[in-house]
């Protein structure tokens, strides 16, 4: 790591670990011209090296490229006058740095430490003439002098007991299963000597990705982690769209089988990481929205998006997970968190079980941005949700060149206020292919302050600029030229993808509105924000705010907390306790159909302007347009 | 029925209904020669009708076949010199007369009535947008209402939820089942609409007969019953040849399946029986010996008869019926009746519960003559037992000429004490084809009570009588000459079979006498002796006594019970008070092993000469001899 100091600006930063100078630069707020996504060939990302020591390519007419240079000691790096013609991008807040992330992480920490499965180790007195019990009441009797109470045991363990029972002269180790609805732990295997201790894997069941991480059940400690995608996408990129799917003859099977094969995939692949066998793992947690928890255990989806909404199931019964085909030890449980409504899932309820928030006092909003928009509001009194039917513009959804996050995806954008130029950066450095979720939400931002757009998200009709022109679609702006482009056209953004933005952003701040009236509240006493998902953790706050797609309070209010999902998950792994409340929260939340609320439409008119009608409920962003 | 009066002997005896001549004297105490047993073939049978109507074969020489002779009317009979020369025939006790059946089955009509399964037809509230609760929420409030308490619902019946729920607009009947081990109740099934009542099958699995109830869990009643052979016979005729088979590869899975297709294909007998579904069977109640339940479940049985005599388990979790193979509805559970020792069985639980002794005052001796006689002792205070290894020889197994009772078996013997000329009956009325349980203890006592044998079973070498001759394998009686048997060979009762005997009632006696010991008993002071089993109900008493293997006490205290195991199996399927009572039994019975009590092979010893070393023991025996 190494300090960087741009001029003519006189703007320090930190750089991260390997971080390019362009990147750099885009999170201090400095506007380099920067049309190839930082793929190394547009060549309009100059800069002048004046102290210091750094490598990358360097151009011909001098100077290096900022998104091939990175630092070996710390720099003074000028930008030259054709790379930037904006002194107002010092106005911009360095992205990220006001925001705080929630210690989520802490929790795992601080949660009592109690497994619902755990394994014990006896040594029990080998039979003989004097004491000869049948097998399972000898194992019922040594399990009852260490947990004071008889477990239960299925038939199935039968067949095997006497050879497990023998194979090691009677000492075994035993997990046992603590079942949320009987009261006496059930008997999940009995292994032959003594084992290792359990593992279990908490998995994020996104309708666009899966994040799994391997838990050591001993010590709380994450072993491991990976992701891939659903491969459900390949059926249906939302959930609206898989529900489809599920109706054709076999579709319900093929998505579930789809899905648990690679989650299956993920698990093999937490084993291989860390070399530990799968064998070790005795539970498995998923989390995920209700629709991902249907279609992953085959349940009947389509009554979920038919009135009156209604789930075949939200609290669902443990699992044996090798019957969803997941690498485990034998008898090894899945256990899924339990959902509240149609679409406020078991995903919501983990991220509210990671986060805390409903043991605590600060009037809570917490938000999970995504095709569908999930919003919580509460604290320890009270827990109230709602789902916001956003569509999936935010993840690229419905956006003429909008894509999901991957390698050459745009994910930050800078225009600059005098010359329109852009300034962006793709995942992986590559030839820009599209725009992503943080790309689009910066690009409407950068488009209304620079009032390339006004209020109503219509672009200016008397400006001659190259970039801003009626195409096929109707009016747009070029992004990229097809030259620098990795699709060879030209990457637009068109009042038609504005105008949907408009209305997913509208959805979600009349979301917001709507239900805290219905608890009697309005934006202003959410005393704390905490932004949630895959998708929140790349959100540029002032972006959002700006924007109308957060609501206009201190900045210091706002926290990210990444992906709650999958921490929640990992925290009920860890804890019966955590499971215990995550049934609790699912059954005290309040959930308001936001349609049926007669409010709702006006707010939901009111919000579709930039960043909204009434400009009041966002002083900041009115001081911005003034400036 | 008529009534037939016997001349010479002026002996009257009611007929059974359709009963012929020949067995109404065989009861009546008359004896008739036939040498073919009712065949029809030997012509030795001969009788003169002198009143009355019958229909029957009249032989050339005059006179009817009395095995054919069916009486019309009240008949007077005479039994001419040549088929009878015996007066002494008349002090034979009416066979059974003295021996009253245990009204074990009022027992099923008194039980607390409360089958472990019930049907519950609900009428739930179709879901709408103010009520739309998840389907399994819907249904475990629904049941709840009726209930008090929330039942268990296992993710497997989550697939078919929605569909159940809607086909006849969220009227169900459910499914309960009350587990054992469990606090809530079990949905089983969820049917759509209103669902007939359930359904039980009780099963005895003997180790040579399958028999089947199909009981009515709304009335209690027995709609129909049906047995068969068990099939492992082809792979072992007794418990020990079957633990042999199960070692070698695949034949433990082997047993398993073949038992399982056969009391499967009885299931349906009883369902096309009764023209019932087997789809309303909802439990499924399994009674058998501690192997026979090993084998069935298909547990490891080797270590039952390895010191130190160890079961796999003697209480067995609750199967689905379904994954045995046995025809039932969705979500049906076998229950097994639980066992003592690897010797004492769930067979003998099950009994003890039918006949219910254990509540009551009077030292009941309990006793099931089969390969592996088991004997019970106790009352209301306590209960123990022990397993005597008697052997096969009262099953006709080890006998030269036995075999099983099947038609063409001889189960009723008579010997003219002049003469030493046979009256036999068959199964079936066929040509005989060898001795069965009942027929070779009667042979036993008839060639005791006649002098034939001596105490020790030792041929009177100083007679010149063609029947009782020096054989290949040793002296021997010849029962049916070779023209006669449906074998072309002689029929013959050799001294080897009489040792085997009485080793077999020694074991048994001597077990009496240790298992009384060991709780401070003796055998006079049993107040009731109750004959389990199939073969105790076909057991002559009288004889059994002669031969000594059962105690010389006054008659009025024995009593028959037939399968008291079937019965106790049907007893557990109507009230789950009898399974719970049947857990009782196993666990307060004190089990002792013979072989390790000090005095037992002094018993036996004892026990190996007829009736008994000490004639004392056996006062009425000792009469008839002075006779
Ligand atoms: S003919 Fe009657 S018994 Fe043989
Ligand atoms: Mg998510
Ligand atoms: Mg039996």
């Amino acid at each position: 790591m190494a300090r960087v100091r741009f001029l003519p600006f006189e703007v320090e930063i930190e750089t991260l670990d390997g971080e390019t100078v362009l990147h750099a630069a885009m999170r201090a707020g400095v506007h380099i011209n920067a049309s190839c996504g930082g793929a190394g060939v547009c060549n309009k990302c100059r800069v002048f090296v004046e102290e210091g020591r750094a490598r990358g390519e360097s151009l011909p007419e001098g100077g290096y490229k900022a998104c091939t240079l990175v630092p070996e000691t710390d720099l003074v790096v000028r930008v030259p006058v054709e790379s930037h013609l904006d002194r107002r991008a010092l106005l911009r807040a360095p992205k990220r740095r006001a925001t705080a992330w929630l210690a989520a992480e802490a929790r795992a920490r601080e949660i009592p430490f109690e497994p619902s499965v755990k394994r014990h180790y006896l040594e029990l007195p080998p039979p003989d003439l004097s004491d000869n019990l049948p097998d399972l009441r000898r194992l019922k009797r040594g399990l009852k002098e260490v947990l004071g109470q008889e477990p239960e045991v299925e038939w199935s363990l039968l067949s095997e007991l006497p050879y497990r029972l023998r194979q090691e002269n009677f000492r075994v180790t035993v997990t046992l299963y603590d079942h949320p609805e009987r009261s006496a732990p059930v008997v999940q295997r009995v292994h032959p000597g003594k084992a290792t201790e359990s593992l279990a894997v908490a998995v994020d069941v996104g309708t666009t990705t899966l994040c799994a991480e391997l838990v050591d059940l001993s010590s709380g400690e994450v072993l491991a982690e990976t992701s891939d995608y659903n491969p459900q996408i390949s059926y249906g990129e939302d959930v609206i769209s898989r529900i489809e799917f599920a109706r054709r003859e076999g579709g319900l099977k093929t998505l579930a089988q789809k899905v648990r094969e690679r989650v299956a995939g993920l698990i093999e692949e937490l084993g291989q990481k860390t070399g530990r066998e799968t064998e070790e793992i005795d539970l498995v947690v998923l989390s995920g929205n209700t629709v991902m928890t249907h279609l992953f255990l085959a349940l009947e989806p389509r009554f979920l998006r038919e009135t009156p909404y209604v789930p075949v199931a939200a609290f669902f019964p443990p699992v044996p997970a090798r019957e969803l085909g997941l690498p485990t030890a034998e008898g090894a449980v899945a256990e899924f968190s339990p959902c509240v409504a149609s679409y406020v899932g078991g995903d919501i309820v983990s991220g509210v079980v990671a986060t805390g928030f409903f043991e605590e006092d600060p009037l809570t909003l917490f938000i999970d941005i995504g095709t569908n928009g999930e919003i919580v509001v509460g604290n320890r009194d009270f827990l109230a949700c709602a789902a916001c039917s956003a569509g999936p513009a935010f993840e690229g959804g419905g956006i003429k060149h909008g894509m999901r996050a991957t390698v050459g995806a745009i994910e930050a954008v800078h225009l600059d206020t005098e010359t329109y130029e852009p300034m962006i950066l793709t995942i992986g450095g590559r030839k820009p292919k599209g725009l992503c979720g943080s790309g689009i939400i910066a690009l409407l931002s950068q488009l209304f302050l620079t009032g390339l757009i006004d209020r109503s998200g219509k672009f200016r009709r008397d400006l001659d600029h190259p970039r801003v022109r009626e195409g096929r679609d109707g009016w747009e702006y070029v992004l990229v030229w097809a030259e620098d482009s990795a699709t060879g056209e030209d990457i637009v953004f068109t009042e038609a993808d504005i105008d949907n933005l408009i209305r997913a952003k509208g959805a979600m701040f009349a979301g917001y509105q709507t239900l805290l009236e219905s608890v009697g509240l309005s934006v202003e006493a959410v005393e704390r924000v905490i932004l949630a998902g895959n998708f929140g953790s790349y959100l540029d706050l002032e972006q959002a705010i700006t924007i109308g797609l957060l609501p206009d309070l201190p900045r210091d209010r706002f926290f990210f907390v990444g992906n709650s999902s999958l921490l929640g998950a990992r925290l009920m792994a860890l804890s019966r306790q955590m499971r215990e409340k995550a049934a609790e929260v699912a059954r005290m939340m309040t959930h308001f159909e936001l349609s049926a609320h007669p409010g709702y439409m006006d707010y939901y008119m009111s919000a579709l302007f930039l960043p909204h009608t009434n400009i009041e409920l966002f002083p900041s962003v009115k001081e911005k347009l003034e400036d």
